[in-house]
């Protein structure tokens, strides 16, 4: 886990429990042990479980109680469970629990919904060389964990953030009244005259004809292209055309009926934004043993 | 606009723009200006486009180019837009509006798509007196921006975090051995003993002998019931033994086919997770209006 | 304790500690064992020791020595304590107790100091139904702190910032040349056309006609109207009109000797601006002992 | 101004308005301009006017604002202020000056209370050589501020924090069995062997014969004697003794009765911890005009 | 500019000025315009100077006054300048340009000597393939101005922390008694089972051995293979043995007497700690021209 | 160690390490133990080792491991170390050991760097009263680092930063027109009129004659002279007109070869920028002890 992921997990404990919670405050004595374990109540990916149990620890660390806290793993991460299925257990003090249990459930459950759906459009394209890519259409604050979940169904990460390449859209291409040519001219002179790092280039196209350009002229500079909303038939046109040149990506339009065509086209990469934009979270519970005292 | 959303959106634009875009800076010229235009691609509730707008405003002030930044407001937060109709006007520098685009989007495609789901709950419970509450099952560090979603969508904000009401639910009664009525009395003494302050409890039942219980002994302590899981008929004897003393909440196993009848047993609230735990992002895009220069 | 409460101790050692402590390093063994105990060199009402025993163990865990302080429980939060009368022990490092001393102590002195002053009025309006609640009229940044020192003393806290409660004064009344009237229209818009949460609305009122108005038109919006600066007898003839409509509160004018006439009004809440903001530290020590090594 | 006191500021802003002022949102229209002024409602000193002008341009730039607010400066820092009098003007959005209104009075009434206390001690002493310090008993996290409080009154900073200067007290002595002469030889070696920078020195002696001590042994290494808790005879005595050797401190059973006869045994310093451990804020009000509009 | 470079700013200006600077305040009056100009007072390649005028910008604004800076730019980042020669010219406040001074040119003259040792370097491998590599020997928190100041100088910027690239030297061999063999076995496991995101891998070789072991079992794994240490006859040989299948580096012994050499060997990289592990500032001032007002 | 360099420590940590370290994930079982030492690879003056140490506990401590680093000190601060001399040794988990080496050697190797230069210093100016002082040329965000490299070299710190003492320059001076009797007037108002804190005041002259205005007319207010860019003739006059009544800085044009002559002038402190702003680094390397297991 990178101390960012833990910063985040820091700040959302702060979110729901920062100013305190008086219910357990009120009911539960501080030196009681409590026992519980995550149970899937539906079927899917389970993603996160490790990140999950972090959020006690962290949260018991607050109070210097962190060498208190103890698992049992059962569950892996990117592995299918399903509904009725006991996952990890936790021993930790009672209260600890009660309180960090809904922010672990929160991000747990989203992860492994994302998961679940990245699994699925995998399995669609299975047998096939497409790659299914996340986007940056991920909760704000939240996008490592988002990634994760990609990951674990099986999924491809695409750059993190803005900074990890250059993805040339078409609203690029036609801010200046440009054409593709011009702005692989810009491209060109951007890494000649200032120095700047070689990070990968990605250029959407809209069109063969525009495709034909960056063939021609972007040998270079470009590493991968990007088919927006193309038809199947002009996809697999451009995949002939391409002939191995750059590696390729479609976008636009997938969801899990459309997938399968895509991918039969050959190209390298489908990038699906619906597996983070829209997220229906797995539905697993934390499930708490009350042992009289 | 709260600091704590300023500082949220801050923290975004940092994950997605903060090691910088060298896409919009190598083909960007940083002195045109630009103008956009958000565009409903899907029918729904609109909710968070003040929201989006001031990220633009925080992004340019990273480079004190904040008063160059103007809008022109179209949609209203909180009213029914169609697909295919244009909504607020930004006229900024056109870096800016690329490099920032995407969160904006991202926060504004699920505070809608949040308030379209709260929408369709409360228009099946209209003409009864049932609220739609949230829950915390929101996105971990969007809380302030998921509730905002469900208050434009007509619902109600249940607290916001465990320290604005004292909620026992049936994990807290039973840590102990306790039943109901021991936990009534413990409560009792939290705000003797301690002279904590009065803040509101509400108790989760799970049969209406745990509701008789508090009938005949919560008078002094307990504000709202929280029937978890009735049957419909079960639930319709509760409130009529309740008969307006306290206030009653439903939850579980709500969903758009039975919260009507649940609001019909004249129940006050009914909280409902999936408007905060399952989101599907409402559509909306940022169109660029490439002017010649 | 919640986090909040917790960073502000590590920042308020950082200013005092932050930069080092030379004293303490060119003169202590950083091995040698300390034993300390606090002693009330005044007599009052105790409030924050357990805090301040947390700024030992988060001054600690900075040299990761958390697992080297101890303590016995002596005094408890809110009772009497009197002149000469030892309080709880350390134990801990010498140079953690010598350089942690001065913020610990300036946190309880503050805390005990208010919860005394807080005291003397609860007794005055003994018998009576009147509660004593605090204003925000608080040390900046000490907030949580100094509203503890309240609940110890017996008073009531106020809410925490402007969020949780309206509460329109003379000022937002006379801002558009407004009367009662339009801010009640005003009042009942926002919450009607912009779905705001319902959080409690408490009025300002300087007269008994002001007063009349929310009588008549103010049922659904109001649920306490504060009584400024009113004479006794003006204040009891409100008391009669309102004959148990709205919580009432008192406030202006208000001290040790005024305090009981008020409460004998029948008035609910008195609220005390100078619980917190003219405070007067509670003498409480840090002795040392010194066992030859 | 400093950047430290400015992010206090910002940080005073989130406490007590960072989740929003519902109430002025509910009244104000957020076009309508203000017009306020500072009112003196007691006699006193002024300190922190210049801060508590800063709180509303810092929460007015939360939302691109800082621009609509001016000043007319009226009252000068240190300055004698009588009740009744106006003090500065402001010209800003009338709901800006409303939210931000109890952040700024609350800072300013605290360093004018300071003020108008250090100011009664200073001339108490007034034809002796003696300046009245402050020391390390301050509002936790507000020390700057106080610090400023104590200046304006006419009074003198001591060490900011424990960092500063080194001050041995009876507890860095007794702690291992040392006395005075060990601990020299203990300072000594820190700053020989470690070459540890320079900074001052001050010992804290309980009677003359430790007094006697460093006087034939700290002529190195100490810079001022702290003389705590003497009679008014000893401490003439170790003046006399001293004759200009070292800078003399006295502390301990300073008050406003006592602080004359201290003074005039010649020595240096009277460090008072009254000054900022038990404030009486000084009663300052805003006053705001309300224009028809 | 990036927002992390901003906020390390900042952060040092925070440093050397967020205590104030009490110089500037006696003798300064806040309302005199000043104008300035750095001056290079050696020869060499500029680099920061964007990012120095930033910082005036960024004080400024501390206290409301971005408004009021403005620059005359003159020399390019990268290129080369003389001594004597007059750079960018400042105009704003006189204060803000006296209190910002030293964080600026501290900045400046680090970035620009950077450039100008790696500069030297790129001239002596003129005319071969090798491109000059820096390496994560930057100054704690400094590494994007580092970086930045290597671009400038036309090198090439490795991988920018731990997280880029995967680069596998003699240490992670050797840890548990593994071969290269072994460790690419590892790196295999490590994609296929948990999925993770397909990063660059680099492995350090010490011989021509451990070389054919990759070259004969790394191809789907490896894109880049350094070779550490080698005597330029072995290099030669490596370079042969791989003919063109992996990307190539070499370090260690990298001095600017042995780069040409190293670099006809035909090897891709070529990286420098000392390129940022050992600075020469590059001595650059700045001139502040006195008009008598 | 302060918590200000903790918290550097941590940035920096962040800054290398924060998104992870992908090859020591997946080369290195985390349950491995490790062994390791510092080598000094050449002869110069040990400083921070205690604090590259304590860079593994705080990295460490991310994962709750602190408990699991050990070490055994062999090197001293401030020591000579030759090439080829093992220094302290690490005991702790391995994957933690590789991952936080980086920073570790960073900080430590810029440190000794520092150190060893300053050592020259002091060396050459042995058997004269002049003490070697560091300048703020440090590098930015290191400034407590920096200093501390020049104390363990045996220099002597000057003022943290711009806030602890007044230092004019001939741009305050020239700044207005001014002249030096001029400014003397300005201080002096400066501490009268606003009562500011008493901190040491120090002047730079470049002429003699400037000199004899402050020995005529700065008895009260100055502390130390700075004589910036003066021959070793007029620096010699100067210290026979001084006399003992100013303490005495040389500045400008300070190198190894000349710093001896310029400290028989009898020049108090000879204040050498470079040695911060130019550092190289001194060459240790972590090595790391591979035990089969």
């Amino acid at each position: 886990m990178t101390s960012l992921e833990r910063s985040l997990i820091i700040q959302a404990l702060e979110e729901d429990t920062g100013r305190g919670d008086p219910t357990t405050a009120a009911t539960i004595d501080s030196s009681i042990e409590g026992k519980a374990y995550f149970l899937a109540k539906a079927s899917g990916v389970l993603a996160g479980i490790d990140i999950a149990k972090e959020v006690f620890v962290l949260f018991a660390a607050q109070s210097h109680r962190e060498n208190l806290v103890r698992f049992r793993s059962v569950g892996k991460e990117g592995s299918h469970v399903s509904a009725g299925e006991p996952l990890d257990e936790i021993y930790a003090p009672l209260d600890a629990i009660l309180t960090a249990e809904r922010v672990a459930l929160n991000l747990l459950q989203r992860m492994s919904g994302i998961a679940t759906l990245t699994r699925e459009y995998v399995k669609r394209v299975q047998g096939t060389n497409a790659k299914i890519l996340d986007t940056r259409k991920t909760a704000p604050l939240l996008r490592p964990f988002d990634r994760y979940g990609v990951l674990c169904g099986g999924g491809t990460n695409n750059r993190y953030s803005l900074a990890e390449m250059i993805l040339v859209k078409d609203n690029h291409v036609a801010a200046n009244g440009m054409d593709i040519r011009q702005v692989l001219d810009k491209l060109k002179k951007y890494f000649e005259a200032d120095a700047h790092p070689l990070i990968p280039v990605e250029i959407e196209v809209t069109s063969l004809e525009q495709f034909r350009i960056i063939l021609d002229h972007g040998g270079n500079i470009v590493s991968r292209v990007m088919f927006d909303n193309f038809e199947i038939g002009k996809l697999r046109e451009g995949m002939a055309m391409n002939a191995g040149t750059f590696e390729t990506e479609a976008s636009g339009g997938v969801n899990l009926h459309s997938v399968r065509a895509i991918a039969e086209t050959g190209v390298d990469y489908i990038s699906v934004g619906a597996l983070t934009h829209s997220v229906t979270g797995l539905d697993i519970s934390l499930e708490i043993d009350h042992v009289p005292v």
